[in-house]
């Protein structure tokens, strides 16, 4: 399921663009919104580095920095994809409209296994978040405008089912390992059959993201056309906001920025929870997981309010099947390449497997009748504020 | 979702009475009620109390007085709700809809933390038993006189959801009890922070249900009219059986005879399962569940017998959601007020919790078509005796 | 739910058979028919026992030659049906319709308790079987030649719920089992505790299924005629490709062959597994359940490509609640005739139970729009990759 970030775009919805922007009218443009000047988090938080300032304060900044150039990047792939052409483009989009929380966890990777934890953390917490916050807030702001909202069935039922499948994969290797968990620890052949099994799983996951598509983008791309249909259109074919050496050089510089603060929130989490009182776990799934997503987040509230709910239910629910389909594969991969002494499993937490599954649950339910009102966007947003509640409590030694 | 007692009301279903009935004509109705001679059963208990009887005794018929008492309870209570106008009329059946299930809730808490398990198993079996019983038997019998019969699915994907989410929230607290288990049992401060989080889950419960009050009776109310337009209604507005001073009265005096009676029950339980051979959690879940859920159980298998299914539905859904999201926090808040040294948690045991991911499971499985015929009745009474024969074969000294 | 093999049958497909053929036109027929030859596995088969042969040739050519077999007797059975009328007839197929998986069941009962593993994940085995690799490839097939196909809701929905109370019939005595286990292993009393529960919900479960048989042959015959209609049918009435005492010789020695090969089967799989590193549960659950099913397979397959998509779903679902419902109960009761020292329960390990739940869980979902395309294929046969891949990670020991 392709996911971009179609629609942050505001001057594309003032219909008036004749062509795409020029670098420099580019940040003209950008220059205007509010959001953009969240960029100057980035110079300062070089600084904070570059004085030795406290972690917490490097952790807090490098955070605010990452939300407006993962917006950025996401505007900047989707002109990008524009230019190419359905074909490719979607593609493009599809392999980078997650490509900020790809970056974290890479960033995180690279420091070795005793970040793995705070890397699944993101992985489910972006997983839930998308699905419990996201669209949990998009449905209830599209519902105190309009009392009711419909939405293609097939479509979502198809997220839902995806979504499902990738629990699967994740739930298996946690089982394997509480399973075969003693007193004394896993065995390094259990470890290393956990580590086996989930880079399989990886694979199949990849697999199937890979055929998903080929259904959205090529055989059943009139299913998902309600989505792309409501994006705003000048006259026959949509024009990009920018052009493609613009968004080329701004896809270029915040990949690098991202990738630079990454590693300044990385380097900081752990002291940053420390002086929080917040575990890791928490720290993951609620902090570092929802700073990748602050964009698409802004983007589905703002769809919903203007009624457009495929487009919402397209962005929330097509950005978690990409994280658990395709940046969770990757992240296994890459951790092979690391050349670490152990790669990254697919064994999760029980907290985090039962909120994955609670989430996909829950998304079944409200998906299945295909209309939303604001009741079913508290219901999301409740099982999110109670798994909340359940991480924070958990115990020092984890569970 | 505001849910009442609509409908036990035999004398407007004759649609006769030209005026709502004073004390002593309700009296003279009741009179002539089967079910009201169990009402001799509370001077009977009280009878067997003063003679020292055996605990046995004294537990079935105060049982015995129980249901009465209960049915006449929510009567009354529709009936002031009916004199209070929609909005706090709503608000009132919504909030002691239920009011038996609370009364002997609180009487056991009173007794102190021995009691907890019971008041939980009453909890989890008026779930189950609201959602498998009560509603397989209604489906059941009206699939015996019609072979296929329609009701709102919004309505019921929405009472699905909630209880999906009420769920998560006795589900958490579990699964930390049963992590930091070990053969030592659980640190001071690991119980400590499992009463936490059942606190806050149990706020955030409280929150949710008096907002899906909102949607029910105020912004989405028409979703659920299907279930109200099926009541039978004289003239142009509806009249109440009793009047207010009749239905006031009623009320205060079966809320003091389901406190007395429950007093008795709750003292005599120990004994009467010993004698029994039966253990704790099942007469909690299955027994007691059962007593305060006696007076819905037989309306709604009448209004499915006269194919008003939405309002079926409503009674037994409506009442699953009324204990798990009202009357479950409402019992913990009060556990905090009692001056006991512990308070009363939302852990359970591991079966009550598959018990009702089971029974929300199948329920949303049959909800999800908005039809109902016989066998979707047997499946949902199938799963519930498999559930009362694992119940009764929990090992002596609990799971 | 009645389940047979209807349609296996490539004669009537032709349309041409004026009259039932006698058994000499009947093998001049199944001469013609390239999977016919399969047969001839059984003679090979038993030179190979004789010659005392490596175990695993053994079990490799009599699992061969129980396909043809068990397709052959499924034939018969439905032949033997339609001239017994539709009461009968119906009752036949649903009793018989999984005749084959019974008869390897029974003969791996009769070796004894050290063979219960096997037969419960020949159970397991068949039921995610049929959900996900049957179902899956029809889906995936048919979906290759029609972008949209569409199926009886209602029907499918029953399914599915029938097949969720089986799982939480199958769930609950390995929660006890889980629950109650210690380093010490189980105590006799928790053993036999867990023996009374299973045969108590397998009785339950099969008057679930007579009660399903009622009312998918009588009382809501209508919802599943699509299935029916769809059957090629010649005249008024459907002619069966065999006369019934062709049918009944067919049919006595195809059940006298499949034993036969079914007792040589079992007698080797030990060998088997280990000369080809495969742990017990991955031969049960993936060789063993998989022999017994490809008939139904082809058929689902076939029928798919002809979108007559309401039977293949009732193919394919129908015969997992065949086994769940049906062949489990009865294998669970001639347990308790054999003698052994103990009976076969319905503790499953916990790998299985997981099986069970997704593959339910994921055809609720698959199912709840009624409609199917391609990928959903994909995501069924995904799921199921996903679990083979588990099983064969099994650590020795189990788990």
């Amino acid at each position: 399921m392709a996911e971009g970030n179609p629609g942050t775009n505001p001057v594309t919805d003032a219909g008036a663009t004749p062509s795409p922007a020029d670098l420099g009218t580019a940040l003209c443009g950008l220059w205007k919104e509010p959001l953009s000047w969240l960029v100057l988090a980035l110079p300062a938080a070089v600084v904070l580095e570059y004085l030795d300032a406290a972690e917490l304060w490097i952790f807090m900044v490098s955070a605010l920095a990452i939300v407006p150039l993962a917006g950025l990047m996401g505007r900047a792939t989707e002109n990008l994809a524009e230019t190419l052409g359905a074909g490719i483009g979607g593609l493009l989009n599809a392999t980078f409209g997650n490509a900020a929380e790809l970056i974290i966890g890479l960033m995180a990777l690279w420091k070795g296994p005793a970040m793995y934890p705070l890397v699944k953390a993101s992985i489910t917490g972006s997983i839930i978040g998308n699905i419990l916050l996201v669209l949990g807030m998009a449905i209830l702001v599209g519902g105190l405008y309009y009392p009711r909202q419909v939405f293609n069935r097939t479509a979502a039922g198809m997220g839902a089912t995806l979504l499902a499948l990738a629990s699967i994969g994740l739930i298996l290797p946690t089982l394997y390992y509480r399973l075969q968990h003693t007193a004394a620890g896993l065995s390094a052949e259990a470890l290393h059959n956990i580590e086996s099994l989930s880079e399989e799983i990886a694979a199949i996951l990849a697999v199937i993201y890979l055929l998903s598509l080929v259904f959205s983008l090529r055989t059943h791309r009139h299913l998902f056309a309600g989505a792309e249909e409501e994006l705003p259109a000048t006259g026959e074919h949509r024009q990009p906001e920018w052009n493609r050496r613009t968004s080329l050089i701004v896809l270029l510089f915040t990949t690098a920025g991202v990738a630079w603060m990454s590693r300044l929130l990385v380097g900081s989490v752990e002291h940053a929870g420390q002086a929080l009182g917040l575990n890791h776990v928490f720290i993951g799934v609620f902090v570092v997981a929802i700073i990748g997503n602050a964009a698409e987040h802004s983007t589905a509230v703002l769809m919903a309010s203007k009624n457009k709910m495929d487009l919402t239910v397209h962005i929330a629910v097509g950005s978690g099947i990409q994280i658990a389909l395709f940046v969770a594969p990757v992240l296994v991969f890459a951790s092979m390449l690391l050349g670490h002494p152990q790669s990254l499993d697919l064994h999760f937490t029980p907290l985090e497997i039962m909120a994955v599954i609670f989430a996909v649950g829950v998304l079944a339910l409200v998906a299945q009748d295909g209309e939303t009102h604001w009741m079913e966007g508290i219901m999301l947003l409740g099982v999110y504020v109670i798994l909340a509640l359940a991480f924070y409590h958990l115990p020092g030694g984890g569970l």
